[in-house]
């Protein structure tokens, strides 16, 4: 089966670029999370709202992936983190060879957090490692309340879940714990956090969170630097 | 280049093979809609109300695509449409074989209109022709009012977009008149509904549009079926 092959050495060439960029962030110190999510789920929102509120704390870059225009790099630099647009002009999905390209357009020596602002898009993003250090899907409640069941292999792949537009939960049909529920059945180790980016409700924790994953390497980005 | 010819080769036997289903469908009368969104923008729940409004004056059968579960195909068997679901087990968007796959589990000589639910992703579908006579894309007020310009492959390849979700226009920042515009710019033919299913308004003039767009190949189906 030529096709099948062709698609395997397609994804073991990325997995091992993948990893090379792992190595190459771990060696100055640098976390990396993969958000992905389906569009208008609030990745960027919720990017801006991180940045502000982990000002001082945390240097974060961002990597920004669409397939069309520079308006998310755009509100994202605005939020005052370095940032790099990544257009794919078609594709689905980043693959590890568009973000070793971005990287070299970030100073890493002075970030602690590399966010990956991925396509918007619940399936085909799951395939592809980046070199991230961990993964993180945006569910928001206007979407209906059966994403992880209808799409597992997102949420498979996630190390967690992040439920956004809680302000929104009185005007729609949507039933947290059912999706928690759906999640946690295809990942039993997702972890999840509940926000809303507009009533800034769940922010603290996430962004607590996110401060303790990235500095899980702090101490390797001082070595680095002496 | 072999993987361009290869991609090429399969997108033309897809083409062909879609070609194939549009007269195997004109022979019979029915005209063919496939409607495309990204996740939980609304496709099954508009379905759903569609089928009950046109209820008694057009008869619909659904091909029901998803990666994972046949949740969606239920619901619209309850609402009292002809059905079959197609799972694609991971693949990002429904190819014309699968289309024809499900045809044959359908009984064409009662059906006016066959609605081709897709996978739930702005970008994979919009480059796979299903034998449909048009593409619907629907977008929602709560995901963001920049998908035409982020993701503008979809609206030129769609003939009909639907803004749903009207009814939480007050909660959300979503300005529909940028939406048209960023759309007429990919597409400037493309007809355009603005509708929320959960108040129902804008139903009328939608299901009007869909009817008339069914009933366009009546004529040639009374020949058939004479």
């Amino acid at each position: 089966m030529p096709k099948v092959a062709i698609v395997q050495n397609i994804l073991a060439a990325n997995d091992t670029l993948a990893q090379e960029i792992r190595e190459r962030l771990a060696e100055r110190g640098v976390r990396a999370l993969n958000l992905m999510s389906a569009p208008g789920a609030g990745k960027t929102t919720l990017l801006e709202r991180t940045i502000a509120h982990l000002r001082g704390k945390l240097a974060i870059g961002v990597v920004e992936g669409d397939v069309e225009t520079s308006n998310d790099a755009e509100r994202i630099e605005a939020a005052g983190a370095q940032t790099v647009q990544i257009n794919t002009q078609g594709a689905c999905h980043l693959e590890a060879h568009m973000v070793r390209a971005a990287m070299d357009q970030l100073d890493l020596s002075c970030l602690d957090l590399l966010v990956i602002e991925n396509i918007g898009n619940l399936v085909c993003p799951a395939g592809w490692q980046l070199g991230e250090d961990a993964s993180a899907v945006v569910v928001s409640t206007t979407e209906g309340d059966d994403k992880p069941a209808k799409y597992p292999a997102m949420f498979a792949a996630a190390q967690v879940m992040i439920v956004n537009k809680l302000d929104l939960l009185p005007y729609v049909d949507y039933d947290v714990e059912k999706v928690k529920r759906q999640a946690l059945a295809v990942n039993p180790h997702l972890r999840i956090f509940e926000l809303s980016c507009r009533t800034g409700e769940g922010l603290d924790t996430w962004c607590n969170w996110l401060e303790a994953f990235a500095h899980a390497a702090g101490a390797r980005k001082e070595a680095a630097n002496e």
